[in-house]
């Protein structure tokens, strides 16, 4: 999931760290309070966590599902206009065609679904006596990309992380995307829930194209603001030149749908 | 640059932070003692450093620059043969046609040159007040790729970071290619030489599949042995199928050359 601002030499991003409940009405109604929230404290970009309106796990997916549009993306799609902001709407399970679906939409300041993008490849694990989890049991992957115009500036990630791989994985990789990349890289997770079937990491994350970590949540709710600054990600494209180093001769990424 | 095994359960890998002199004749008899001595204790993959016959630097690689095969190589070939060792020569500066190059060549046991890969990017560095650098002043890229049959199982990077991206990025480099690629990654860097025009971070380092850093030098003149264990990697692959999960059928990587 991208999201690209090529304007802005800088603008405020908000992480909302949602505690997800297992009554869909009340998520809808917190996560739409947090964006409100986080847009009467500056933020233009708000960003909510994978699977924001359901528990995760492969035995709720099908009772909360909807179809996009559906009453989730309404209200995303309403709150969006109201706060006058870019939203990620994290993920929530889609129902489409009798497939089930891990699906991320994204809203513009006028309401208007800029992007819905259905995760491509589903998270299974069996690291024995630690975690097992296969998404793939109960969802289907997406089967095309999202893709903008813009040069990219900013990766953000909804993900729920686990507490194997949490602090295996889950700042290396985006340290890592960031620099390779030379990208600002968020992460937003549920908040820890100790009690969920499915325990999230938590500690939503916001990473710097040199791969410093600048903002990092901890295991509870939270909003995580961060002032995203694009002239110094061009700075840093300039010290180490690997975009204009690359061998399109010799290589390329191909698309094949 | 790679190197694969594909029968061997485990091996042991032994990573030579060689110190190098102004002096090609004793950075050479140097780096075949320490091969040796590798050997000795029960190596059969030894990796020499980026550069390591002749001081990293852009006023260095006409003077020390040599044709593939030429003196350097040729004692890479015969020290490989004499241990039974497959020897990744980290890199020399190589002359040909006029052009120069950051060159790695492999050797297995019995002396015979199995790869010989020059450098494809280059590095090129300007972060003000800390460093400037640029390889591309002197040295030609590498237009061609190295490959493997086998399925990779080991990443070896020969490679001379400084003390600006050294804290910055090499460990976090090295670990984010491990998880990635589910592969061990090795780096072997030239020792720190205070007095050098440009000083390397040395930190030659060993990454197992799931990230996790199993082997690290100090700055000093050293070799890293490390016992790579191919069952941990298969069973980690196992655990997360992120190979099998790959969608060919959405994207590939194409070689254009």
């Amino acid at each position: 999931m991208r999201a690209a601002s090529g304007a802005m030499a800088s603008f405020r991003l908000a992480l909302i760290q949602l505690h997800v409940s297992a009554v869909k009405s009340d998520n809808l109604q917190r996560a739409c309070g947090l964006v409100r929230e986080a847009s009467a404290k500056g933020a233009k970009v708000v960003a909510l966590p994978e699977c924001f309106n359901s528990p995760y796990g492969t035995q709720y997916f099908k009772e909360y599902a909807e179809k996009i549009p559906g009453e989730s993306t309404q209200k995303l799609s309403e709150v969006a206009k109201e706060c006058n902001i870019y939203l990620i709407g994290g993920s929530i399970p889609e129902e489409d065609g009798g497939k089930l679906y891990n699906t991320c939409t994204v809203f513009g300041p006028d309401g208007a679904m800029l992007a819905k993008h259905r995760k491509v490849h589903l998270f299974d694990i069996n690291v024995p006596g630690k975690i097992q989890f296969k998404e793939s049991e109960t969802l289907s992957p997406g089967n095309s990309f999202s893709m903008f115009d813009t040069r990219c500036q900013l990766l953000i990630y909804p993900g729920a992380f686990n507490l194997t791989t949490g602090p295996a994985h889950w700042e290396l990789l985006q340290r890592g995307r960031a620099v390779d990349n030379q990208v600002y890289v968020a992460t937003i997770s549920p908040a820890r829930d100790e009690k969920a079937s499915y325990v999230a990491w938590g500690h939503s994350t916001v990473v710097n194209p040199w791969g410093e970590v600048i903002a990092k949540a901890g295991a509870e709710e939270t909003v995580v603001y961060t002032d995203i600054d694009l002239k110094k990600l061009a700075e840093i494209r300039q010290q180490i030149p690997i975009l204009s180093q690359k061998r399109c001769d010799l290589y390329g990424v191909e698309m094949k749908k």
